[in-house]
């Protein structure tokens, strides 16, 4: 028997609603910050990847990509950006700066099986472009974290831990690295704490630097450029949730400032969410005509989910929020009343109201039992009393005769 | 400069809340009829679709399909129901019949670029699976109709064209077609508006049927089946969108009974929506494991917004609910004040409301512009007096002011 494909999901209902909820989170959020939301194709030119991304890129190596019937190299979309600088650089002139934008897409990569990662996921992305202060900077690292708290975390639970690519440039260039050795360097840096330092000792031979070189820089702290970002966060109240953290040093070649990942506390899980300044890419992308600087994350669906789960206090509230509901189930007592049946049912959907109903004849019990497993709230009996409909409330088993006409109205106006 | 390959499309910010109207009203009318919701991944195998449909089927030849990086034969979903009907046989016994599931999601084919067709398209689908009978069909239909009724079209603006696979397949077997034969025969009852008589009767000679046959069938009206199917819509008040037409047909192969496609009233555009009961395709795909009888049909956002354009009642309801919105524009009047500034715009948004300030120092006349373009409803003014904030509100241009720590409290009342 045919089953989806290993790294693809299928949501069935709950599974969905779970789904949905996340990404109604991120959505409410995103427009309390003022942020508007955008999408692009799930299919792109494959060139808009490797043009931006160096030969042998994982990126690169991951990517879903093949000829379509037009004879097109075509790609499905691994990552946002790309798209975003695409989109931005066409009609830049179009929006008035700062374009504050987000979305919520699906991403394929051919990875490796294993935890936290699928071949196909959910991602959050927000970015602020046409302005590069550190004010920008703050908003962003502020929409990350109310992002994670909208699900119940709080500092206990995360952290972002704020590094900056300028900083690890001026120092790697200080000590006499050309871009080559630059790249080398932090690709190391990104591994201190997966590979032995011999390893990576080696790995950085050509770039006369070692790790413990690159383990004091590390440790000297936190870089000047951070002052104006954390001054901001504060004023907000949302130090308690940031730690400087030089180690941080993200995969992606295109950052150029402020660069940061969120991780739970106790570092079971691989990073929630993660971005940076990335000021270069849109003039690259555009060929040089749209030059705006740019601040960027995503979060993904999938360690979030994990988190969720392994923390009591968002799992619980998470359960809350997708508890399901119906507003009101027709039970047809006589099916000699089933049209009128039906015209009652009409008459809760006209009003907004969510309402079901037996398709087919069963036995008055049996309907209840229906109506409790859909959770609805209340049950409308249609039977010989037509056209009084006897209204029973589910919770509190207290009941009402009223004429049929009165009953969308009645549930209505209790609901709003 | 690159772009959107031909038959994708970029969702710019007016595009996308366009786009997420659409899809939430698709939603909020399904769950007032008792849906609920599920999703599939958007790559499947490639067999899932070539299992179900004969070789040289237009939707196999239009298939986005590649061998992905594991080797496997993998393919960009054209259609929905061959991914339900493999969720379902794989996991019937957990839920409760009937299943009335929805989605709402994204498909790929390689068309033709032509009106109403693009290669990446957003369909809408619902399904009732378990139940065969007529009041299923009704529910469908009903679902159907408000769907489209729920973007402001009445009975004035479409149709829905009801026809019955079942009653072709008896005539046609009555006429002693065998299997290769009716499939002929229905393909050419599919173009009997489009294709000239002479071209169809030579089309037909192979199964002794001639286009005057064909004819006569479909002038001869209403099969019995109908009748119950009709009642069960009267009895909602819904027979004034529904009109029997034997000339459907559908080009899908695996439908077994009742048949509708949903056009607008001038027929100016391809068919909004299209579906049918098929009862044999979750047995077929589960290889007899789940022998479930369903119906179902899709809706796309294309032709449906085609529609919406010409429509000026709809395109005016849509206006109005795109209408765009801030709850509150915080002016930084005093650059000194920005960090209390920025503790007021948090305080916002700490309570859902939406808030948006400058990232960087402008003149005061220069913020206010930017929240009118935003469409604030309020200002809050922050500058020498704090903690006293002037609240102006923007379309009376009244105003008054209040301690800093009154203004998201009191905004948020206004709201709910």
């Amino acid at each position: 028997m045919l089953q989806a494909l290993p790294g693809f999901r299928d949501f069935y209902p709950g599974d969905c609603a779970r789904r949905n909820h996340v990404v109604e989170t991120w959505r409410s959020v995103s427009r309390r910050y003022g942020f508007a939301e955008f999408d692009g194709p799930v299919l792109e030119s494959a060139d808009l990847y490797r043009k931006k991304n160096e030969e042998g890129a994982e990126i690169l190596e991951q990517l879903y990509s093949f000829t379509d019937r037009g004879g097109r190299e075509v790609a499905l979309r691994p990552e946002m950006t790309p798209t975003l600088a695409r989109m931005v650089a066409a009609r830049e002139k179009h929006y008035r700066k700062p374009m504050k934008w987000f979305c919520v897409s699906n991403f394929f990569r051919h990875e490796r099986q294993q935890k936290g990662r699928l071949r196909e996921f959910l991602q959050f992305n927000a970015d602020i472009i046409g302005e590069s202060s550190p004010q920008a900077d703050a908003e962003i690292l502020a929409l990350a974290i109310d992002l994670v708290r909208a699900f119940g975390f709080t500092a206990e639970h995360f952290v972002v831990r704020l590094s900056d690519r300028k900083a690890w440039m001026d120092f790697l260039q200080s000590r006499g690295c050309d871009e080559a050795a630059c790249r080398l360097a932090l690709a190391c840096a990104d591994k201190l704490e997966r590979e032995p330092e011999d390893k990576l000792n080696a790995k950085l031979a050509p770039t006369g630097l070692s790790v413990s070189d690159l383990k004091s820089f590390i440790a000297a702290g936190s870089p000047e450029a951070f002052g104006p970002v954390l001054e901001a966060l504060a004023a907000r109240g949302l130090s308690g949730f940031v730690e400087p953290d030089l180690s941080i040093v993200r995969g992606l070649a295109y950052y150029t400032g402020v660069v940061f990942e969120i991780f739970d506390r106790s570092k079971n899980l691989r990073a929630l969410a993660g971005g940076g300044r990335y000021d270069g890419l849109v003039k690259g992308l555009s060929d040089g005509s749209a030059d705006l600087p740019a601040i960027g994350f995503g979060m993904g669906d999938v360690v979030l989910g994990h988190l969720i789960d392994e923390t009591p206090a968002a799992a619980e509230k998470l359960r809350a929020a997708l508890a399901s509901h119906l507003d009101v189930f027709v039970v047809v007592a006589d099916e000699s009343c089933r049209a009128e049946a039906l015209g009652l049912v009409q008459s809760f959907r006209e009003v907004g109201l969510s309402a079901d109903f037996p398709l087919k004849p069963a036995k008055v019990g049996k309907q209840f039992q229906e109506a409790e497993h859909l959770g609805a709230r209340h049950a409308a009996i249609v039977g010989q009393e037509w056209p009084q409909v006897k209204l029973k409330h589910l919770a509190t088993r207290s009941e009402e005769t009223l004429d049929h006409a009165a009953l969308a109205p009645k549930l209505k106006s209790q609901k709003s």
